[in-house]
This record gives C-alpha cells, structure tokens and sequence, in this order.
C-alpha cells in the first residue's frame, strides 16, 4: 500500500522500518537548533517532529512522560530537587511537580522554541509551567551540569532526541561524571535510552559509560511508546553511592494524583528485562 | 519523508497508522482463503503478509510465540493435551512442544498454504513439526472445536489473524462456549487480542463475551510485537472453573529450554496492565 501526502512518515535511520501518522502539517520553522514542525494528526492530536523525528502526541505521550519520572521518583526516599534536561515539550515537568517532596524542578532545554510550541499545541501539557517550585532555563545543559553545585539534586532526568545532533554529549562519560558530582548521594540519573530491539548497541554502551562514571548500580526499565522507532522504548537509570532497590510501594499505591500508565506494579513490572537483554549485557 | 517502492507498508484500517518495513517480495499467491505474500527485508530477515497485514518476522516473532505459549502452558499444573487454532507458521506449536508435560499438541489451520510456505521461509519456525507429538490438521477450526469430546484438551491457543476475515468468528460467545465444552476443568483458552492503545473496544468485547460464555476468570498480558499495529500488543485468557492465579514458578526458573522473552519474572510482569486498562474494563 502506497502513503499519500496526507501522511506524516519517519523513516528510522538504520534500522530499515518506518511509522506513518496520519494528518497535516500545521507548522515549520528552522531553529538555531533544529527544526521543528507540528502537525495535526486524525487519531493521535497533535504531534511535534523535530529534525524528521515524531516527539510527542496527545494520544500516547502519557507512557513516556510517566515512566521517564514516577519510577525514579518513587524510588527516590525524598526527592526534593529535580534537574530535567531537554524536555522542552514540558509533560516530564509536569509528572514531576505531581510529586509533593518535589520543592524545585528546574528544566534546562537548549531549544526555546520547542516550549514555546509546546504552550501552544499541547497546552495540557504545560499546564504546570507556572508552579512556583518550576524554573525554565533555555541554555546547554552540559554546560549547567558542570557548573551546578556538588551535591545539589536528587534526581536529572535526561529528556533528550536521540543521540545524534544537540544531544549527542548527553550519551558520554564526561556527561556522566558531571552528573555524579552533581548528585546527593544515593541520587539518580534517569536517560531514555531508545529501542531495546533495535538499539541494543546504544544501551550496552550507556550502561559501560555510566558504570565507568562510578555509578553503584544501573538499571533499564522497558514500557511502550508507539510513535517511537519499534513501539518498544526503555530508559535507563543509575544510581550513587546505592543500588536501585525497592522503592516507596506505599505510597505508590496511595499516590494522591492521577496516571493512565504507571502504577505500584508497574513500577515493578517495568524493571523485568528479556531475557536477551540480560545476557547481551553479560 | 517519502517511501519508494523497496518498502511494504501496512497501513492499520481504522488507526491512522501505519508500519512498513524495507525489503523485497520475493513470492505472492492468492489462495482460497485469502493473499498470502513473502517479502524479503533488509533488517528484519523473512516477513510473511496475509491479506496485507504483517504475520511474522524472523527478528521479531520470538515475543509473540513465547507470550502466546509460555505463561498459560506454566500457569496450568500439567498440561498434556494443547489445542492451536490458526498458527500456521508453526512458531507457537514449536514453543508448545517445548514443554515435557505436553503428549499432543494439535493445530487446526484453515488455510494449508500459510504452512507450506512457512516450511519454505520460516525453516526454524517449522523445526518441531516432525515431533512425535504433533498433528498439523487443515481444516476449519470452528467445526473441529464443535465436534472436539467434551473435557479433552488443557490448552487452547488461539493464534488467528485480526477478527475480519475467516478469523471473525474466533472472537465470539459460541466459539468460546465450544472451546468451555472441549476443556477440562481448570483449562484455560488463549487468544491474541491486538493492540491495548488502538483496540480496547475489541479488548472490551472479549473479556465480556468469554465471561459471558461462562469462564471464571479472564485476565490480559501485554508485550511488545515490534511488527503489528502499535507494536504493543496483547493476549487475553480465560479458565474454566478456576482464578488465573499462581502458576509454576520454580518450573519457569529452571526450565531446560531457551527462551529470548518470557522468563519467570517476565511471567508475572507481563499480567500487569496499565491504569487506563484497567479503568476501561471497570
């Protein structure tokens, strides 16, 4: 079957598949950075591309943004201070604020223009910009995390596109060891980590760099994502100074606000890799 | 981005999606039944299509067969007499005659031509049908389970194409009454039950009509099928007489055969459904 134009299509690079959605184009612009386009989609609202790559929908960026946060979160004892980077469309901040313990998330997102376009095709999404405890950085990343205080967060979570172009740097050992420095001890970073059918490479090499860096223990969790490449998506964590072990399953159970995905059992169903995960990663 | 003609697209009905992946048709043929095409692609080995729709990939068939296989054959104490309807690639009939306890495993595909050309495309998927154990019928399985004695089988597996076509009347009360007539007590059907993102109206209408046709407990699993629509998938159980609870844990864990996906942990994890899944059901 042939595509018209009425299709939106990512052809994903190297891995011989494709997604297509449905719908206009509505907007496109060249960023400093990147260039952005916005189209209006016949069953999943409105999605956002960056550089030909889909980024967010209304209809599934709920699986995305829950597990990128309440997972960490959760497993956190008392996560005050939060770093999100990238992130620019605004729902990982909004999961985060979700949380009381929360008292500053401060997301640094090189690109303004993706928030900016975010305030006005998902606005649901950042409907919690304007929490006080939130603070909005357009700059590099890499560059804050250098220079952040030792010691000053609880948790970063690397919101990032893929690792080719602006983020790049945030897939490497010297990235990582910033990190480190800038955690409490028994703090986590918290990464998207791309496909685990189709990026097995990618993630071998994230857990050796973020071992390298000293982290204690890292862990990949798997969940859905169906604009993504494969449908099939993963994020990995590491953690300081401790193992990711338990978590507050309490409190996860009687969490005072809403999710359509994760849950207590999901948050420990996530951490079930395949079995061919494991062995790749010896 | 465009897609030319090195690629197969399957454009999901309804959906708004689509999927496609980079290869060559190396093979087409009308049967009685319906279109069966052979494609062969850069990144993901064979790909066999009917009526163009994605069947089975070399990469990535091993989540389905072991999903579709495992957890329910582990869930029963001791299964001997297993029953797969459709399955005409063999992968699922493989993965059941793993299982020792199993003395007959029965396949009721309509359409002889999806086996002889998985023979020909799909060798490793077919490397257990010369088993002892086997008996590969092709005929309509709806009249078999009609005339199947009563309380003979343990296991019904329900691995059929989409509920349009000659699958249709595979999701519906009488042939579930059928399948609780030929099933001992504690037995348990199991049936692909598409996408959770894309198809919880299908999802709805099978929990109610399995539990209309008098089955005690009916439960969903998901996990990834990179190849089908949404590449989140599911399958749904029912049991006759019995909660689907607890299964053969220490069996799972030292099992004396290989699996890629399901692994005892993957077991409990794969029964934890989303919040929204659990909302829509009530």
């Amino acid at each position: 079957m042939a595509l018209d134009n009425d299709w939106f299509t990512e052809i994903h690079a190297g891995a011989g598949t494709a997604f297509s959605l449905k719908g206009k184009k509505v907007h496109e612009e060249q960023t400093p950075f990147q260039k952005i386009a916005i189209y209006e989609t016949e069953t999943f609202g409105n999605l956002m591309i960056i550089d030909d790559c889909t980024m967010v929908s209304d209809r599934d960026n709920f699986t995305y943004h829950e597990m990128m946060t309440h997972p960490a979160l959760y497993t956190l004892d008392n996560p005050t201070d939060v770093l999100v980077i990238g992130g620019g469309d605004c729902g990982t901040l909004k999961e985060v604020l979700k949380h009381d313990t929360v008292n500053r998330a401060v997301q640094v997102e090189i690109d303004e223009r993706v928030t900016r376009l975010a305030e006005q095709y998902f606005p649901d999404l950042c409907s919690s910009n304007n929490d006080s405890r939130a603070e909005l950085l357009f700059e590099d990343a890499i560059k804050w995390i250098k220079e952040a205080p030792a010691e000053s967060l609880d948790l970063i979570i690397v919101d990032s596109t893929d690792p080719i172009g602006p983020a790049e740097g945030l897939f490497s050992k010297p990235f990582y060891e910033d990190c480190m420095k800038a955690l409490r001890p028994g703090g986590i970073v918290i990464q998207q980590s791309e496909s685990p059918l189709l990026h097995m490479h990618l993630l071998k090499d994230m857990h050796h760099a973020m071992r390298s860096a000293n982290f204690t223990d890292v862990k990949t969790i798997q969940f859905p994502v169906v604009i993504y490449p494969s449908g099939w998506w993963s994020a990995t964590m590491a953690r300081k100074d401790k193992n990711i072990e338990g978590y507050r399953e309490k409190e996860a159970q009687n969490k005072k606000f809403e999710t359509r995905y994760y849950s207590a059992d999901m948050h420990k169903a996530a951490f079930v890799m395949p079995v061919f995960f494991k062995k790749e990663l010896g």
